[in-house]
C-alpha cells in the first residue's frame, strides 16, 4: 500500500457503498477518459487493489474508485486508510465525492441531489464520534467549489431534477430514517411525517448514511468533498421502493455520468484545454 | 425473500463482518453437520441467497450464515432484514452469534473472548441511536445460557485461552478505539493506555464495532444472542498486527470451530441425542 509511484496522480477519490457500483463506477471512469483526448496515463483494464474483501479499490488514471459499505463507521475505516494512502503519495489537491443512492425528502423519485450541506438527525452540521471516550464533534462543510461544479455539468437536455440543498446522515436506514417497515417501529405515521417534513422544512432534501462522515473527515484532512446522489423514493409518498429495476438503474446511473462530466471538466481545466 | 418453507427451520443466525469468512464458516458447517449424523435437510453445496451485493447470506440445514459488514449501522440494516425474514417463516427459537476478530484489551493475542456483557464507549450496556430526531437507548442483554453453552464447547486441547467477559463496540475503527495509526491523532499514547486501562478495569477484554447492536436489536426480537471473537492483537502492547497471516488464520478458525460445537452440541439435545 506504500507504492507512491502508483498513486500519486490520485486528483478524484470516488466512494460509494456498493462493491459492484464502484467496479463499474471504475470502468466506466475508463471508458470516458480514454476516449477524452486527455493525456492520461491509464490502465488497459480496471484491477481491484485490495488484498482484502473488507472493500475494494480501483485506480484509473487521477480517479481511484472506493466502495465504503454501509453507515459512517464503515466508511470511516475507509477514508482513514485512503487519507493515509494519499499523504504517502504526496496528494496535495484531492476531490472526494460520495456517489450513489439515497432515500428523497419532497423531491421527484430520479432526481440528483446536490449536497451543499451535510447534517446529521437533528438537520445540525456536525459528525460525532467517542474518542478516548470523550464525545467529540466536528463541522461538516462541503466545498462550494465541487458544488457549482457539479451543478454547471448539468445539462437541461438530461431529463431529470438537479436540486441543491442539504443531505442528512443516520446511522441506521430503518428506524434510524424513520422508516414504518423495518423490524421494529414502535412510532406512527404521524410521528414519521412530522420528522420528515421538519427536515424538510430545515432544507434536507434526501436522507443517507455517511454525508456527514465523509465531510468531516475530508475537511480534517485538508481536502475538498462533495456528495451527489440520486433519490430512488420520496420519502414523504412512501417507504418503498416502487420504480422497476430497470428505472432504477437508470437513475442510479445519473451521479456517475454527472461526476464524469465534472471531472473531465476539472482534468480539462488542469491540462490547459 | 418469503419462502418460508426453505427457512422455517432456522435455528442459528451467525454473522461476521466479512463476506469470505462468512462463506467459508457455511462450508464449514455444512462439512461438520454433514458428518455428524444427524437427521437434518441439508444443501449439497452451500449458495449465497442474497440477489444485491449489500451482504451475503447462506443456509445450511438449521444454520443462516450472514455477513454484516462493518459497524453498527451496517449491522442493523441486515438485522432488521433477517428478523423480518425469521418472523414470516415464523421461527420463534433463535440464537444469534456473532463470531469473528477484534482487538484485545489485556489478552494474548490468539485469545478466544465471549462476550458475558455488550458494553458502550463508556463502558456502559446500550445500544443508541435516534429514531424521529430523538436518541432512544435499549439494553444490551447477551444470553446466559449461549455463554454457558459456548464456555461448555471449550476443550482443554485446544490449546488457547478463552475469557469471558465484556466486548465494548465502538463506532470507529481508528480513533474510535483510542488507536494512534489512523490518519488522525490529537491524544497521545498515555491518553489511548489510561481509556484502554480504564476499559479493562470495567471488565473489558476485547473491543469490536457491532456487539451492542447486536446484543440490543436480538434481544428487542425476542430472540437470544452472544458473541465470541478472537482477540487479533492485545491494545495494551500496540496497534498493529503483528501475527503472520498464517498465524492470523490459524487464530480467525477459532471462533468457527467453537460455534459449530455448540450448534452440534445444541442440534443433539434437541433431537434427544
Amino acid at each position: 500500500m506504500r507504492d507512491t509511484s502508483l498513486r500519486s496522480t490520485s486528483r478524484f477519490v470516488c466512494t460509494g457503498g456498493s462493491t459492484t457500483r464502484m467496479e463499474n463506477f471504475a470502468k466506466f471512469v475508463l471508458k470516458e477518459l480514454s476516449a477524452s483526448g486527455l493525456q492520461l496515463d491509464l490502465p488497459t483494464a480496471v484491477e481491484n487493489l485490495c488484498r482484502t474483501d473488507r472493500y475494494v479499490m480501483y485506480k484509473v488514471g487521477p480517479v481511484l474508485s472506493v466502495n465504503h459499505g454501509i453507515g459512517m463507521p464503515s466508511l470511516s475505516t475507509v477514508l482513514n486508510e485512503v487519507i493515509k494512502l494519499l499523504r504517502y503519495a504526496g496528494c496535495t489537491d484531492v476531490v472526494f465525492i460520495r456517489l450513489g443512492t439515497s432515500g428523497g425528502v419532497g423531491v421527484e423519485p430520479g432526481t440528483v441531489v446536490i449536497a451543499d450541506e451535510a447534517v446529521n438527525h437533528e438537520f445540525r452540521p456536525v459528525y460525532q464520534l467517542p474518542v478516548v471516550g470523550q464525545l467529540r464533534s466536528w463541522p461538516t462543510p462541503l466545498s462550494g467549489e465541487v458544488v457549482e461544479g457539479l451543478k454547471s455539468c448539468c445539462l437541461p437536455e438530461d431529463g431529470y431534477d438537479v436540486v441543491i440543498n442539504k443531505t442528512m446522515a443516520t446511522d441506521d436506514f430503518y428506524e434510524g430514517q424513520a422508516r414504518l417497515d423495518g423490524a421494529f417501529c414502535d412510532y406512527t405515521e404521524e410521528d414519521k411525517l412530522a420528522y420528515l417534513k421538519e427536515a424538510y422544512d430545515n432544507g434536507v432534501r434526501n436522507i443517507d448514511k455517511e454525508a456527514t462522515c465523509l465531510a468531516a473527515m475530508v475537511n480534517r484532512a485538508n481536502f475538498k468533498a462533495g456528495v451527489a446522489c440520486v433519490a430512488l423514493l420520496n420519502r414523504l409518498e412512501g417507504d418503498d421502493y416502487t420504480a422497476s429495476p430497470e428505472t432504477s438503474r437508470i437513475w442510479e446511473q445519473r451521479p456517475p455520468v454527472l461526476v464524469v462530466r465534472y471531472i473531465l471538466k476539472r482534468l480539462r481545466e488542469m491540462q490547459g484545454q
